[in-house]
């Protein structure tokens, strides 16, 4: 039911996701009056339909959301997670409401004090994870550090990357560089790469380089940086939009560009990045963005169907327990 | 002497920049022999040169710089502001370097406990100042109050913008969000709706659309906001040419997609953003890219000129005494 575009974002999705992986058994939690139409049209078979007329909106506080909605789809979803009924869930719901029910329901791993939202973001060589991106605005070099191991084995896991590069956001790759924390995680980082390829201090313009595969930030700055990124994207594509319109020699320029900035798009389409994932519970829980389409939201189950079969949940409590 | 090619970019900036400001006198500090080859080619007259062989490296450390390199190109010119024997100073070197220098001599403003960077970035509807970009790593909410002010009055100067609006970077634009030092400058800055024009929260993505006309955030967020952008856009232009080169059909359409691309390009130079300041000092000090050229050179000696023209120091140091 989440998302700006509803069930008809998301059922298209699991129509598409549901061609993509056909051993995949969707459960499907909603409306079924809102749903219907959505449904029929889409005419796949493969699901299950739970149905609940409780919904959180995107403006309901999250604290509110775990303790009255209870029988609202996504608290519904996230229970069954908890009960091995799914073995992963998917919203593009309210993102405080999803992080404070899995909290409450799935609870953290062992070693994890806290969840942290993880990414992809497109860079000069491929995709690099950024965590975290807005769950913890505070964070330790104790969380930060938890945040480095779980972004090295989503990297494994979800981007087959082997050994990832794990690099620290700074304001300059220099040691005397940064706020007292930020060091603190620099020394203990340095301590455990046994554990983990720690490559030192990353910047700003690092992150679309791809110079690391893994960025570890606290909250506060890793959301700053994913939406002024989505900014800047915006206003390029703005300006070039505006600059092709101005004459007819740029209009005809534009029409002979179409298969170059159609390729141009396809390689920058957030949609292809979307599906946030929230790391350190006990279970897979993917957050879609809200304003996506269904062949945004389709990829947001591609991110939790990697997970999955990748067994995330196994392989980062073997790391946790290594030594 | 500063900036990775040296008086050649520098100099020749100063040479634009003579013929834009008839009217502005130009100091030169520097190396007489390294400089000469440069000002006979540029073969302008209106300035003096102050020798000397001494300059800071890009890797000197600023307390060293500070302590030990009393007679460098930068630590000359500063003394200039300082003896008000120039009205303002531009470098293109060493940033830590000079923020040290900067503050131990000529010192902060009555009523700024620290300087902040400020600078420019393009927007959907002209250009927002932004600040601090990196000299304050670790913030309190009386600085950031501080920065707001300075802030006010830099658009005020600078881009002439009546009542500028102020808004404050966070990772949400609820009350609720962010950590308790941008929630009490959120209060703080409630309470001097006189003084200042203050909008609230503002997110990331904001930065570029234009939302506000100032963006006001600690030293750590503001430095990540500003690298990703540079990082993302550098991205996206790599993604675009490459597109372009796919084929000969693309090929074609570059070419008669030139001129709508070179005005593209003029609107996003990040020559013509150069110039970032140090706000709250007891004088003008401007700190250019180290990598950009001449035009982007003569843009930073441009912010310099406007902040002299328009008196900033007399309008801040008003704004801070008024109540």
């Amino acid at each position: 039911m989440g998302g700006d575009q509803g069930p008809k974002a998301t059922l298209e999705g699991v129509a598409m996701a549901s061609k993509i992986y056909p051993d995949v058994k969707f459960k499907l939690f909603g409306d079924m009056t809102k749903s219907q139409p959505q449904l029929k049209k889409n005419g796949f078979a493969n699901y299950e339909f739970i149905h609940t007329e409780e919904c959180i909106k995107s403006d309901d506080e999250p604290v509110n959301a775990l303790r009255k909605l209870k029988k609202s789809s996504m608290r519904l979803g996230i229970n069954d997670v908890s009960s091995h009924d799914a073995d992963g869930f998917v919203s593009a719901g309210n993102t405080g409401a999803l992080m404070a029910i899995s909290k409450f329901v799935l609870k953290t791993l062992n070693g994890i004090s806290r969840p942290a939202i993880a990414g992809l973001m497109p860079t000069l060589k491929g995709q690099t994870v950024i965590l975290d991106l807005g769950a913890n605005v505070d964070c330790s070099n104790d969380n930060l550090v938890q945040f480095a191991l779980m972004g090295d084995i989503f990297s494994q896991t979800v981007l087959g990357i082997q050994n990832p590069r794990i690099g620290l956001l700074n304001v300059g790759s220099e040691l005397i560089k940064g706020n007292s924390i930020v060091k603190q995680t620099h020394s203990d980082l340095s301590k455990i790469t046994k554990k983990i390829n720690f490559c030192g201090f990353v910047e700003g313009n690092d992150i679309n380089k791809g110079v690391v595969d893994v960025v570890v930030t606290d909250g506060f700055s890793g959301n700053i940086a994913l939406k002024t990124a989505e900014g800047v994207a915006e206003l390029i594509f703005t300006f070039l939009k505006n600059s092709y319109k101005s004459s007819i020699i740029s209009k005809l320029g534009y029409l002979l560009s179409q298969p170059a900035l159609n390729r141009f798009k396809t390689r920058i389409d957030p949609r292809k990045y979307n599906g946030a994932v929230l790391l350190g519970l006990n279970g897979i829980v993917v957050k879609s963005h809200g304003s996506t389409d269904a062949f945004g939201f389709c990829n947001a189950i591609g991110v939790a169907v990697s997970l999955i079969e990748n067994s995330y949940i196994n392989e980062i409590e073997k790391k946790l327990k290594l030594d």
